[in-house]
């Protein structure tokens, strides 16, 4: 059952077009190096998905496209202060295809960048009681946006101990994803509705519709991480296995494989100097062991966990609310 | 003219034990790693003048003692986060007497402790709504807070850039301290007149004594770091000079001293491995060059900038006045 996308895109296009321009707008200041290397990783590209779900959540009870725009502006500086400060963490090189912030202008400036973005998120959506968004809902906006950057905090603090332990279990690692991927999802969601005047039943319904596609979403980039080409990732192919991360891919191969299988990937992952052969023949191992069947069924429960939270919500926009299934199904299906 | 800072430094500690058992409601969660460490400068110590002020400045206009105090907690919360960043990037070892959070925990987990605490300070302000603040003051708040946030890291890349730099001139270093010390103070102090519910007039006086009284703080936290023990500090003497931070006085002597001292000056500025005696030799000449005259004859210029400011103050509280001015005497004058 494939599935069409292409109106999908083209409003994700077209949102994010917007969602830029609120961006350039917002991240202004006097110390030019400081604001360039911010703006790196915004201008080097993203599909803007965070966004796109403030908006259409919003548009689900009534909030004007326009405003679901400018306030979709905040999650996604959120979400590029994580990148820039995960990637400091992690070492990576590259990201959406250009180098890292800070292999560009150090770890100091990549540090103080994130942090920028991280402020600015916060001061995207204060600034909206200047344009008429009534205080409560912004409050509350903030209010959310303060708990999932919480969480990805924590949730990073998980993924960065995962590569240190052999028995990360299936459950720690959804929990991980919900913290660190799933959690920025569920505010976008939760800002969208909360800014349109939605009640809390409501709201508590689009959050977990964005949680459960946020797992899917994850799966499904721990999937392109093991066979996406490297052009259409943005990054060097195998880089999860160079960095040790315990995606659910790793984690299901490491107890269905056999011994002697196990212990080569252990002896691949994590390891900074492993060869490209070394680790493509991990990555035939972990293909062989049918992690991927394990994980395509994994990301198509939360999918339809996700839809049908979809469905039960009162919604006065059908477009908007077909956009949101075609927005999950993308996440648990997408090439790229 | 000494002054009697014992009633001011008693209601201090009075606050100081409020603010901190607030902090410590809101600093919880999961990854006990990342809790330890964001909590470890806030244990260590540390005076809370920014919660003072929050709270001071509210009482002028009528905010309840005991609301300041919940407010305050965010400003000290963003004050350690940028402590726990700065201390990264300066490569410092030693804070508050006790080893930094990088040393301790490893720099990957120190950037997530200041995101944390980043993060917090916004919660802190947002989640007020549930104790009857008005929506509107709190929104306002946390706008001052992300414009201060954003100063800091602007502050921060000067202060970054400037030991590059031999000719950094007054003005600049002022502007420089505005960013990464004043507009912290001034964000504490608007908070405070804005959740007691002053009308913008007030809230700018209050702004206006806080920046002033900010650059008063800086230019005495210069001359300690040149003159005070360690055992005060909490950290190694001279840190500035080995750091090569262009101080007030450094600045100051580096265009007073004779061609052969500047030089001196100069190659001992910003050397890492530098001795103790060459370190001391430095600070001999900037210290016999006069820079403490004139860095002190500054700080007395801005703290009576300060004043002026506070007296215009349209108050309710003649209490509170009076410890406001004394803080800010504290500010100018402080031994430690």
């Amino acid at each position: 059952m494939s599935r069409d996308f292409s109106k999908l895109i083209s409003y994700a296009r077209y949102i994010a077009k917007k969602v830029d321009n609120v961006i350039y707008d917002i991240v202004r200041g006097n110390q030019e190096r400081l604001y360039e290397a911010s703006l790196h990783l915004i201008r080097a590209g993203g599909k803007r998905v965070r966004p796109l779900l403030v908006v259409l959540t919003g548009r689900l009870y009534g909030l004007p496209e326009e405003k679901g725009v400018v306030a979709g502006a905040s999650v996604e500086l959120l979400h590029n202060f994580s990148l820039i400060h995960d990637d400091i963490m992690d070492r990576d090189e590259f990201r959406r295809g250009v180098p890292t912030v800070h292999k560009l202008w150090g770890e100091d400036v990549a540090i103080l960048a994130g942090d920028l973005l991280l402020t600015l998120s916060f001061y995207a959506l204060a600034k909206l009681y200047r344009e008429g968004f009534q205080p409560i809902r912004i409050v509350r906006s903030i209010e959310e946006l303060a708990l999932a950057s919480k969480e990805l905090a924590e949730g990073q603090v998980m993924d960065m101990e995962f590569p240190m332990r052999q028995d990360v279990t299936l459950d720690e690692y959804i929990l991980m994803v919900k913290k660190k991927t799933s959690a920025l999802f569920k505010a976008s969601a939760a800002i969208g509705a909360i800014l349109a005047g939605a009640g809390e039943d409501e709201v508590s319904k689009v959050k977990n519709y964005a949680e459960s596609i946020g797992v899917a979403f994850q799966i499904r980039d721990d999937e392109l991480g093991l066979v996406a080409d490297e052009a259409k990732l943005g990054k060097p192919v195998l880089s999860d296995l160079r960095e040790g991360k315990k995606t659910v891919l790793v984690i299901y191969a490491l107890e269905n494989v056999s011994e002697n299988e196990r212990r080569f990937i252990l002896s691949v992952l994590g390891r900074r100097d492993a060869t490209l052969n070394e680790l493509r023949r991990a990555a035939e191992i972990i293909i062989n062991s049918g992690a991927l069947d394990f994980s395509n069924k994994l990301a198509m429960e939360y999918l339809s966990k996700g839809l049908s939270y979809l469905e039960q919500t009162k919604s006065k926009d059908s477009e908007a609310k077909e956009l949101l299934k075609d927005l999950a199904y993308f996440f648990a299906r997408r090439q790229y």
